[in-house]
This record gives C-alpha cells, structure tokens and sequence, in this order.
C-alpha cells in the first residue's frame, strides 16, 4: 500500500497508473501536479487525483512515492525543479521512454538522493493523450522495464516493481543500454522510417492519389507516422546514441538492397526476403508474444 | 458473359476470378491451366474450372478471352508460351503487379496481336495463396488498374473492363509509368523496408527478445515483412525504376532526418514528423480511402 503517491504530469500514462492503483486498492491518496491549471482541474473532476495543488512542492510534500509521468523533452529540468523538495523517505521512478539520458539527468540534479530514483519505462500506450485519455486497465498485461543501475537501492527497486505488478503489468528488469537499443529497434526505428516515408509522400504533387491507392503496406506505416511529433522528436534526441547505431546499420543493408536492384541480383533479394519471413513467422506464431502498445 | 475463359495460373488470383465470374452468372465455361498436375486437379476438383488440360494449346482452344494470372517472374515465358496459339478472336489480358515490363514482353511476345493485350493490375490479395484460397468475393471493392497503350483495341479494352466490374471490383484506368510509379510509393517501398529492418533484426544476437518485445510499430512492419519471398523478388525486379526512383529519394531524406538527430536538431524533426501526421491525418479521415488491399 502507498500511502501517499505523487504523480507529475496527469497525461495518460500519470493517470492511468493513478487509476490502476486506486482500482487495486493500493494507494491511499494521490496528489497530482501540472503545471497547466486546466489539466489539474480535469483530473480532479475525473477523480484521477485527490489533490492537485498548485506548487511541485506541495505535491511532493510527504510523498512516500514520485512518478514523473511528463513527456521526455522536460524530463530533465522536471528532476530540477523535484530535486529541492525530495527527502530520504521517497522513492523517485519515471516513465520516459528512452533510459540513458533520465539516467544522466536524474544523477545531476538528486545528487546524494540518486540512489533513490529507479529509471523506469511503461510500454503502454494509446493514440490519445491528456487526462481524459487515462483509463485503469492501460499497463495490463502489457511490459514495464525497469533500469536501475549499481548505485539503485534495492528496496526502492523492489517498492517501484510492486506498485508495476499491481497496475496488472509485467516487469522486467534490464540494463540502460540494453533498453535503449532494444526500444530503438522495436519501436524507435521503425517510426522513423514510416514518418520519412510518408513525409516524402506528403510533398509529391500525388499525395491524394497516393494516399488513395494506398495499399495494405502502406497503409501500417500511415498509421506509424500518424503519431505525435513532439513525443517522437523528443524520443529521438533522447535516445539518438541507440537510434544513430541501427540507422547507420538499416542504411547500409539498404544501400545493399539497392545495389541488387540495380544489378536485378535476384538471389540476394531471394536471401533478404526469405531470411525476414522466416524470423517473423517462426516467432509469431504465438500470438501471445505479440505486444499491443504504442511505444 | 464470355462463352470461354482461359485462366492461366490457378492460385489466388485467377481461381478467385473464375469463382467471382461464375457467381455472377458472367462466364459459361472456364478453362484453366497450370504446369503443375497437382494444382489442375486441385482446381477441378475446388470447382474453379470446368476443364484443366494438360497443354497450354488445349487451354486456349476456342477462348474468347485469356487471363495470364501466373507470378511476375513467369509473365514473359508465359506470353511466349501461349504466342503460338493467340488467334485475332482473342483478348488477353495480365493481373501483374508491375506493368511496364509485362507490356515490353507482350510487345515482343505476340507481335501484331499486342493490340489484343490489354495490361491490368487487380489490386486485391490475401496472405494465402494456392487454389484452396481463392474465394469469388475477393475483388469486391478492391481497385482493378488497367493500363492500356496507343496500340490497345478499345474493344479489348472494354471487354476486359467489363469483366473485372462484374467480379465487384471498381476500375481505373492509367498510364503505365503512373502505375509503376504509384504502386512503388503505396506498396513495393514500404515492403522493401519493412523486409529490410526485419531482415536487419533477425541477424542480430537478441533477435528473440526484439521479437518479443516488438511494440506498435515494429509489429506492423513484421506483418508486411511475411510476404511471400518469390513474390516480392519478383516485384523488384520488375518495377526496378520506379522503385529506385523513390528509394533515391527515400534515402536522401532518410539521411537528412539522420543529420538532424546528430545534431540535435528537434526543430527539422518536428517539421518532418507533423508533415507526415498532417498528410495522413487529414486524408484518413475518411475510412473509404483506405484500401484494404495487400499488394
């Protein structure tokens, strides 16, 4: 049980963990912060949170736990506006969706205080955002990674993980550049390649007949780079080490699918092809390894 | 209603026009051929034709009209099969992927019976292929491209027309560049890079646990990347400039976009990401210009 939880930022994922909890019965009292009035109205109108004050430093006032559910581009400067008010008694953990650079953030601005925040990652989410988007049944079944890294404490570790489980969430545990390597190539990558493709769409005179006869290929990616920008940008610089690695590699095995088109070289398309099929259909045959989120 | 109907390749494609022809009453005999003794007795025995000969010559005895439904790769041997016995009462007409090529081969092919060939591209697919997946309703609101040349009989061009209508389908004419060149955008690139990040994927270490951890974006791409091998080679090859065309420009950008992550750039990022958001968005508005259609 939590007795007091402090979530900041009360988009979808700040409010549907709030809701998972209370659904649980494993919180006492959620206090929520944004820094847009509006926002804390509506989750208070929602009954997201049970309080939403108007300063970081009453919302994280004896506070036993801090999310911190804001988007990746003001992760950072989140932890410094945190750092002053967290005390040895809470435990910090986050839901950015690229590690290492949390990691390094979190270390400059707690100091003393960064063996208490454990670097986590919901892989949940929908298209929609804001508190109204918050729903309790979002993280289950779905996968939470948690990072720490040596300096972790334990017991922090351990009280982060049981408030995942009782959301109805697997947890994993890994390490940061693991996650970011892993994410990279699960999701990461594969959104960049869909935003290019359509943008470079978007700007030919045949947009709408393209868009038209789009086909089923066509049509998944569409729905990729329907995804929102700011997020994306944010994902991209926040995690651009693990992202510039396999971007360098896919352009390379593209060249190389470029030169045997060129050259009509059908073996070695024959050889791309198959060897991608068959990664794909010998492992998703079970469709329970098959994850539904967004991120 | 044709009297006779010669189907050349008995797998998805020509089995499910004959069925959808039968169901509307619009074809009284079919005639279908295939190399393969299996398959001949396998669409006897489904019901699709009415007689499956043993020659090619025998398949096309009398017919008023014959379909070459055979892969990509086949479509130049295929013509030069059936030359020989294409007689003035014959129109023909293809259900390629890629047009320019097959109508170079049907130039050579059938000399001053080219203006009997009419080009076409029925846009409609399922993952399965055989006789056993053809089904009549296949074509039904699925877009049939006809690609007709200066030299196309306009008799030819109306009979074959008609045909693809009466299976359901709706269909468009154009010009074969435009063709090539629209199916590279909407179809033939996307399954190149999604064959390709798969591909790249699956020769890595952690391809298992990639694989298990695929969040949104990468689970649509490993649909598209477990098409059939054969097909897509095949495809390739045949509509090789128009899909360099775009892959060129595809990777210019892609570069661009890499740039921008190397140095930071969120401001280039946001204005590629929201573009893409924006073209999509705002004509997928309306779920009638998706197509459902897999190649």
């Amino acid at each position: 049980m939590i007795n007091r939880l402090a979530i900041i930022g009360m988009g979808l994922i700040g409010g549907s963990l709030s809701l998972a909890l209370k659904q649980a019965g494993r919180v006492q009292e959620v206090i929520g912060f944004s820094r847009q009035e509006s926002t804390r109205q509506q989750a208070l109108a929602l009954g997201i949170v049970d309080q939403a004050p108007n300063t970081i430093a009453e919302a994280l006032h004896g506070a036993e736990m801090v999310v911190l559910a804001v988007p990746m581009g003001a992760m950072a400067e989140t932890l410094m506006m945190i750092a002053p008010h967290v005390t040895d008694k809470m435990v910090i953990t986050d839901a950015g969706s690229a590690k290492a650079q949390v990691v390094e953030a979190a270390k400059r601005a707690l100091g003393e205080r960064f063996k208490q925040f454990v670097p986590g990652h919901p892989i949940a989410g929908t298209e929609k955002s804001g508190p109204r988007a918050a729903f309790a049944e979002l993280y289950q079944d779905h996968r939470v990674v948690l990072t720490p890294v040596e300096q972790t404490d334990v017991t922090a570790l351990e009280q982060v993980r049981t408030m995942w489980l009782a959301t109805g969430a697997e947890v994993t545990t890994m390490a940061v550049a693991h996650h970011d390597r892993l994410l990279a190539a699960t999701s990461h990558l594969p959104h960049l390649l869909a935003f290019n493709l359509v943008d470079m769409l978007a700007q030919g005179n045949d947009v709408d007949e393209v868009l038209r006869y789009a086909a089923g290929g066509f049509k998944d990616f569409s729905r990729i780079a329907s995804s929102d920008p700011v997020m994306w940008r944010d994902i991209c610089i926040s995690n651009s080490d693990a992202i510039l690695d396999l971007l360098t590699q896919y352009q390379h095995q593209m060249n190389l699918l470029q030169q045997a088109i060129e050259q009509q070289d059908g073996d070695y398309l024959m050889t791309v092809f198959k060897r991608a099929k068959q990664a794909r259909d010998t492992r998703f045959n079970d469709p329970d390894l098959i994850d539904d989120s967004e991120v």
